[in-house]
């Protein structure tokens, strides 16, 4: 049973979650105004640069917002920023209590929103569904921490961990209900990863396709040292998306200007063979790249993996047995001596989609156990 | 929401379930009489030769049986076996109905009872939660049907399918709870079978071990072709429950007449080279081995996938990666060409036991994909 707090910050959270993939580089923020037990104003935050949540949802109150309580799933900000600060406006609308999901972790909000209204003799209460609120900013949270983006490690196999047969075959290891939420995924990301192998063997779109839909598109990139992404490749020719591509001092410098003059970005590392993930991460993370998907295959999982580069895990899981030691496993390379090395995944949860399952799960960045 | 029917009928299968691995070779039977509304006998078949669940719920309703509503999870014997038939007794005590789970796939019992009760005058209802009740005596249909025993295969992996490191270590895949649910598993079953190589490897004792438990003891069933099985192994060594060994002509003589001599059962197959599974199948099959968990290595969880000897799948998943192309996994061998060669399990259902997850799933013997 949730309490009453619960029940209305609920509500916010699910105006916030409604504007996944719209919101980068600014965080979701969902507000819901109650008077009397009964809702006066509801607003969630659209797109950076546009209104906060709290401002939509105290506009929709009028003069009734006078007394009123406001939740927001995010401390409201203090600060002049590209909208005049939302503490202000509560205070002038005379919100009597204020209750806040989550804190905010940027340093020029952190704390100080809370600070300021109780000063001015608003109520403040915070911590209500917490969790919660956390989990649906843990890629904001993370990048304004680390500088870097919030990386989820997408995996498509069989119950016995497989993604393609000895020959490359592939089509399909899931089912239907399991790729379209794929796309949805990567609709709320600001980012798609995969390794020039992908794009050498399976010429991908790498876009967000949701049937009726026109989507704000991740930017997609590839890794690839030598630059052997073909001009004829998909996420060359088609410019639904942008392509950025990382590549090394080993790639082909003439390739280079031939990817650059079809309007792909071309990201030259300081790396020797292969692209350092700790310098591209770090440049996403300045390109207001919040959120990455990696959708690599088994090396590139690897890679990720071993580098410790991973925040979180979703394992589309087919309920299939492939067998067979020649098939491809998920995550490739060579294992480690001991089962307690393996990589634990914490806070896992299960969905259903259709046939298949997806096991969600977070690497503990101060987990002991690496390989 | 359950109809009142089948909240009676939930409590007669509960019943049944709570002598799992007891009633072998017999079914599990739940049996509850109510009337106007009031529970009034219960009963469960508790061994083989004892008395079935009806007369057991009959018995404690005594006169008041008269009028009465019986549940029975199983369509009541009409033949007289190693007890009279208990729709006599049903007839007899004057139940006006009686509601039934799933017929009996025994051509002795099979629609007789009902048939036998409705020329009597008793009304009869089928079906009431039959899926339910179809499988919870899952492994005595099959049985029936058959002639041989229900196969579970049981593996313990990581979430990327890994049951061992490369230097073979496996301790631990998965986590208490998981290893307590084995046994339970373990108790519930008739046999347990493993390879000769997890034998040479654990040196497993190869029991159901429940703190504080006196438990009846599946049969520990090898396959040993060469009968390298050592005789100070646990299960040579120990007589807690009955171990058969299957081997070949190509076995060592020598160690047969030792390993009988210490009260090990070894049986020698017409097979050459490995145990043929079909002609051990059958066997357990005749020595009333209803049931069957396949604990065996990753080339044994092969061979009887490949030979489509595999009724369901117990998947305990440990949510960890291990990674590595030379780690062990799960099915060994050479896998198919084609991912749409994977064997693919139905009427999955998912379970969390602590960290991990177990995926029960059944493998449909009409399915037309093999490898």
């Amino acid at each position: 049973m949730l309490t009453i707090h619960e029940t209305w910050m609920r509500l916010a959270l699910q105006l916030a979650e409604a504007t996944q993939g719209q919101t980068s580089p600014n965080p979701m923020v969902g507000a819901v105004a109650v008077k009397n037990g009964q809702v006066i104003g509801t607003g969630a935050h659209l797109k950076s640069g546009t209104p906060h949540a709290e401002i939509h949802a105290l506009n929709m109150a009028g003069e009734n917002a006078r007394g009123c309580t406001l939740y927001v799933t995010l401390e409201p900000c203090n600060h002049f920023g590209r909208t005049p600060p939302c503490t202000h406006r509560i205070i002038e609308a005379g919100v009597k209590r204020v209750v806040i999901g989550s804190a905010d972790p940027d340093e020029k909000v952190s704390g100080q929103g809370i600070e300021h209204l109780r000063q001015a003799g608003v109520e403040v209460m915070t911590g209500v569904l917490k969790e919660e609120c956390l989990r649906l900013n843990e890629a904001y949270f993370h990048h304004r921490k680390t500088k870097k983006p919030f990386v989820t490690l997408k995996m498509a196999m069989t119950l016995d961990g497989m993604i393609a047969t000895h020959t490359g075959d592939s089509r399909w290891v899931t089912g239907k209900e399991s790729r379209a939420h794929v796309h949805e995924l990567r609709k709320r990301s600001d980012a798609i990863l995969v390794g020039v192998g992908t794009v050498l063997a399976d010429d991908p779109q790498l876009t967000a396709r949701i049937e009726g839909e026109m989507l704000r598109q991740p930017v997609r990139i590839v890794l690839d040292s030598k630059l052997q992404t073909p001009l004829h490749a998909q996420i060359v020719r088609t410019d639904v998306a942008p392509t950025w591509i990382f590549t090394t001092p080993a790639c082909d410098r003439k390739k280079k200007e031939q990817l650059t003059a079809k309007g792909v970005r071309v990201i030259m590392t300081r790396s020797h063979n292969q692209v350092d993930l700790d310098e591209m991460l770090a440049y996403l993370g300045k390109q207001g790249i919040l959120s990455l998907i990696v959708e690599g295959g088994t090396r590139i999982n690897a890679s990720f993996l071993r580098g410790n580069h991973v925040q979180k895990v979703m394992a589309y899981i087919a309920p299939k047995l492939l067998g067979g030691t020649n098939s491809k496993n998920v995550i490739a390379g060579a294992g480690p001596d001991y089962m307690a090395q393996a990589i634990p995944l914490s806070r896992t949860r299960l969905e259903r989609l259709g046939d298949d399952y997806l096991m969600i799960g977070y690497i503990d960045p101060t987990g002991p156990a690496k390989f």
